[in-house]
């Protein structure tokens, strides 16, 4: 399905109790020579042998450690070759490797490349070669089976951004609603504008955060710091903005009088404000202040929360563990969630608390909203 | 499997094709009435309904949040209840929540436990829910199924360490052959006594890694630091005394020459070359150095370590990123692999590249051997 | 200096053995109130005092939770306040609060702004505060003084940016070297067409790196794919790639070979090779292939990787642990070194190892990549 | 003072103004040799010369590779050496080389050990070599001033554990009191049993943490799993089991209750209560539940948390970021504070934060918690 062909199953025999064998017979239909190749490569790599086995096909190599173009290229899965209308096992299996023949031995193993000779046979081709994959254990699950991994950083991150504007353009212009859940270290990495921006272009429909992004948000607006350091210059200035900043909305009782009074003109909360936006800032143990938009009952918060993100379509989570936990907790597997988070281990703890179906994006948030709001201006 | 029943299929109809449905019917069986519930509360969970669908069942809710004890527990995909012969959807569906029914109205929906009321019908038991569990998508794969999670550090590492020990002690009485890949991190965390009587108990079967592992082995040896920092009283001592210990075996003529001349008495080369038990050391751009034993070419280092890695049984890889993943690279996916490492990213990084049979333990290994050998000895 | 006063030292006594007193007596000078106000409250931050001491000053509250503009704002070390000529220690100290003086009752201790009550006398200013910054022991050090903090990833990184852009123009005009140091995350995270872009820019004057990222940037110039997988459509496409990237190189003979026959066209390497740009490719254990380019003999690379940064004044290191390192080691102080990577690890452990000049941005290469281009272009 | 050597200043003069050269004359005084050569060894690294530069000294190399026990180690500063009554800058500089004299060419200059001939000429000892560091800049901080670094997980952990172990041991013995801050990852980990064990031990005055760290403790008390995992037979059991186990409390009416009555009989909280160690609870947006003994208003927790850590002496964070940065805000810098997590980020920001005093031990809370209740058994 994923390479857009189409299958008809003609067989599909499940063995009736644990240890009884299973088999399928399944017909491939491409629209092009090449899917069609595709196709049966992915298949045989995944186990499967072709109605009447082929020979395994080789070349001989014309020089040392090179490859004809067509090289078979090894899993480092249990392998055998059809070789005189015999199943030969390789020998010596690693991944990425290339395989050998030598039809008079009746033997067949691995070389690297590095070690490939002139006049060595090297499969060349699909066919005749059938992989192994390793059985599911029959009995209990071990140490082997609970673990494995996959959160990674070596991801192309400027295509993925380019496709997540694209699924939040065809959103917004749908009626469907974007939740932003977001961190402070939005604003200390410099992204307030960008999130600022996002705002005003219609593609936050609800933020859900606590006291310090709006704390370190109205700081920068109002004195052009976040936690005291200037973010232009990067220079430490002053370690008593924040407080200044929290002073200022109590003083004025509320960001949104901030705003009305016309000391705050900028950033986030400014925008949220202008555009309607609802926002929920929920109380923690770590707050400064709080302000008073901030709900200091834990159990209020999370039904605010839960207010907001119940007809959510799609949810973007930036730079807040806390947050994002507490958001994936309460949202149905169908609704779009991405995180971003420079810390892998963010992602892994959604995933492992359940919201499975958020996407970890690893990646600086700092550095990914300049990009995505780019994106969504064009 | 996993909980050890039995089952057999009656039934299993796929789809021929890709719009078709498909469906299966299973009979479990089971030794006792409480495994038979298990089974029965995953299979429904994983979306499974029963051969004559039951009614769902609640209670009625004795005091504010209090539940019955037979409390049924939501996921976060679409779930429907099974009420007066009708599926009712339930509404504002979230995980770890509750489902009440209003049966007068045909109306079932969530609630946390914390919203729960004295009089709440809740539903109880696993009959009668059924749910639905998000659709493999029909075209193409998009950004959201190409990437997701899991390497955890949140695990429960003593009993792990347990299992890796029990498995460690029936390998090496069975003549299965045990080889560690080792950074030089194990050294610097304080871990080259528990590595050394490892090999001493005859756990290692062959040591694969790099210089610094060397260096810094026989630095601590026969200086008392490592990378000049003294392990045990914590503070740095002397800079230079890693080229020190180079000097020294410079000037013996190899490690071994250092352990016959009476210099080298302890630690993991002291015992590898007491033990008789196989070493490579590869060259890498970073080496001081290097020492006479390293191998400067990188193909004959590959060479070398393919050779020792031919006929694992086990390899268990200590904070090498290098080292492992030029190690996953040669072993057939039958072979056991345990990758330690405080940064789950080396983990990732192993998986990325295929070795996907490596079971990530994320843990600090300055800890993990002493743990490990503890249970060895043992 | 970092506020670019001017300043004279009037007396400085050291205490001469290790139990006595030391005192030193300076005199600022501004260029303008703020300037030395800002200077004022700085050194009082670090336990200076004023030449005569006055009276701490104080507002009283006008609402609950309502600050003066001008309040005071604490550190976490011990702090006293001038009093009726008096010093009172503050109780109960806490950073970032507020310190509520009783003169009556000769008592001052903190608050927290929430706590903060009508009719509170509040200091407001910096006199009149004293500091005591905790002692540096006197024997020995222990656990507590032998590690620290410092590399996080909540940093301004587009204003990070700038300046370095800017930092690199001004070099590039000037003759400066700059050395590029790059690991394979630069293709696999799709900052391959910027990394080239700098390169065409005139910005790097050597590529130091591996087997891997030639490779894999080949394999995208070829096939669009990185380790198999298609950056733009995000999908894995096929996992032999990267192999038939090698073969084509040693095919060719080389990767300039590849270029002059026309089949290379674009990517890091092409303009590399276009632009007369040397580069060093190290090889290691990990290798696939390696290419021809590759230099296999541990040694020699380092003595060519030593060449190409012996008169180099920038060194730019993208995501590569084993080759910054090595490269870290052969740098002089001097050299400007600048460390990114999305593992703060990497920064850490160049620091552990004696580069401590680098400059350690935790961000996503391939994300800083196109942002720093997009500044070198303007 | 490290050295716990003695010390007399002669001479202290600091320059005037900005652009003035300041100096100094010390006097240090060892009890032996060794201690005065270390002494040395260390002033002249940082920059210090000899009252009368003596010639540096050199020894002829006697084979390839081989140092004289005595050679010097370089730094990465740019250094000068004293040759017939000159200072000679030497040339190439790198770390960890070494330094090779031609006197009839007033030469100097580093090389690797890998390069060093017989014959060469090379430096001993520490006289006769001038090191000068880089100068702070005059005028203003740039993006190489503003950021450096230190969390390393590279340290010797069970040596950290042994000197914690002793002075907790100190501590409790004299009154002085210990708060634990905990996260829910202690439980996970398997490290409850140790965590519960340090409180009948009598090492835990309060603790202060979350709904989640109590849930999954009696959790597994109650049931053997810890988020549904089993934590001793590494598998799935049933993810409905934090819900059952905060029902219980729900039932019982509180954790004390639970005690009373005889059904939670192990653990964490059952020790706190039979103990008489006070606990504190704070809510948060992500509870499920929470149990009776949460504070859902984060103000009056942070009033709570407050009142146990006013008089704390030692402060011990495990693996906690939420509570862990709550707790560092309202610590006065005295109290000694350790901070454990397996995330390098938690300890950045910590300190990032201002709490500079905190240790970070970068080691998994589940292997440390063991080795640590074994030290302080005994």
């Amino acid at each position: 399905m994923d390479h857009q062909a189409e299958f008809e199953f003609h067989e599909f025999n499940v063995g009736k109790g644990k240890h009884d064998p299973s088999s399928t017979r399944i017909e491939l239909m491409a629209q092009s020579r090449e899917q069609l190749d595709t196709l049966i490569r992915e298949v045989l790599r995944l186990g499967a042998t072709l109605p009447e086995t082929p020979e395994v096909r080789y070349e001989t190599v014309e020089g040392d450690m090179m490859l004809p173009d067509d090289f078979y290229c090894t899993t480092n899965h249990e392998t055998a070759v059809y070789m005189n209308d015999t199943w030969v096992t390789v020998e010596n299996q690693m991944m990425d490797k290339h395989i050998i023949l030598e039809p008079e031995n009746m033997r067949a193993y691995c070389k690297p490349i590095a070690a490939v000779k002139k006049g060595d046979k090297v499969v060349v081709g699909q066919r005749g070669v059938k992989i192994k994959h390793p059985e599911r254990p029959r009995e209990g699950v071990g140490v082997f089976e609970f673990m494995n991994s996959d959160v990674s950083p070596e991801k192309p991150v400027t295509s993925i951004i380019k496709e997540i504007a694209s699924s939040l353009k065809d959103r917004a212009g749908n009626g469907g609603k974007i939740v932003v859940v977001a961190g402070p270290a939005v604003i200390h990495t410099g992204g307030a504008p960008y999130l600022a921006e996002m705002i005003e272009l219609g593609y936050v429909d609800a933020l859900l955060s606590g006291n310090a992004l709006a704390v370190h948000d109205i700081e920068l607006a109002l004195f052009g710091t976040s936690l005291g350091v200037n973010l232009e210059r990067i220079k430490i200035q002053n370690p008593r903005n924040h407080i200044a900043a929290i002073n200022q909305v109590l003083k004025a009782g509320s960001i949104k009088s901030l705003v009305d009074n016309g000391k705050l003109k900028k950033g986030i909360f400014y925008q949220l404000i202008k555009n309607n936006v609802p926002f929920v800032l929920a109380g923690s143990i770590r707050d400064d202040g709080p302000i008073p938009e901030v709900i200091k009952c834990s159990n209020e918060a999370q039904r605010l929360y839960r207010e907001q993100v119940k007809d959510a379509d799609y949810v973007i989570m930036l730079a807040s563990t806390l947050h994002s936990i507490a958001v994936g907790n309460m949202l149905p597997s169908r609704v779009k969630t991405i995180c971003v988070d420079i810390n892998p281990a963010v992602v892994t703890k959604l995933s492992d608390r359940g919201t499975s179906q958020a996407v970890g994006i690893v990646t600086d948030v700092g550095t990914f909203l300049p990009l995505l709001v780019s994106e969504l201006r064009g």
